[in-house]
């Protein structure tokens, strides 16, 4: 058997994987998996509209479930891989997390938590954009050429 | 019997009420309502410790009920009474919830969503502050001045 590589790549094609799973529901395809240790301790999808709650983000709903996993409620060690930007509801949600590192796919121009200063993340929060961007970018983009 | 008299004082002190339930519980003292046609529709208080969840602010857990109670994800023509100003993580879900109005009491002047800009709010949100200051500040400086 090949050995994994465990890369940024791999850890987003599994959040991708996410997006594709709130896409079959209608939802805005964004997906997240928290990895710590390179072992996927939580993912989600974005469901808002299932749940008719905005808070639902797929970030928010992977804090929850990591910090469940793990027994505690800060994610120093643990890395977020998200396809796209954060909005600013998840950026302070992570803050609060003082999680580690943050890995996005495509920028959210409009609502991406880079817009906003300060910083609306931990100071010692390491952020990486644009892994898999495309692919991250494209199934949000089609998805409203679809709804239009 | 007298006449319930609906001001922000009225509302300020059932969110009161909230965050001495979570001072009941260790919690850092910090309470909401959600209120719609003079009727309060959610309330909630911060517990974040009981649960190890950071998302567990009073402001997510309210908005979360208020749309569960509402059957719809926004509260447009919806009041949050909070005892302490909203930080960014609150204030970007209430931004998505495009909330009517916000009532706070204390000001946070570490956290405090003020402190961002662009604001964090949607554009239509109504702000009103310093509903029973003293109150919502002096539960919250007692917490911590224990804590030491």
């Amino acid at each position: 058997m090949d050995k994994i590589n465990f890369s940024d790549q791999y850890f987003m094609k599994l959040a991708l994987k996410e997006a594709q799973n709130a896409l079959k529901k209608d939802e805005i395809p964004v997906g997240a998996v928290i990895v710590s240790q390179n072992k996927v301790i939580a993912k989600a999808h974005n469901l808002t509209e299932t749940l008719n709650d905005v808070t639902a983000h797929a970030e928010l709903l992977a804090i929850t479930s990591a910090s469940e996993t793990l027994g505690g409620k800060y994610l120093r060690n643990c890395t977020l891989y998200v396809t796209l930007e954060p909005c600013a509801m998840c950026a302070g949600a992570l803050a609060w997390s003082q999680i580690g590192r943050i890995v996005y796919g495509a920028s959210d121009e409009k609502r991406g938590f880079t817009k906003h200063s300060p910083s609306l993340l931990h100071p010692k929060t390491e952020v990486t954009e644009g892994i898999l961007n495309d692919e991250c970018r494209i199934i949000v983009k089609d998805f409203f050429k679809m709804k239009r």
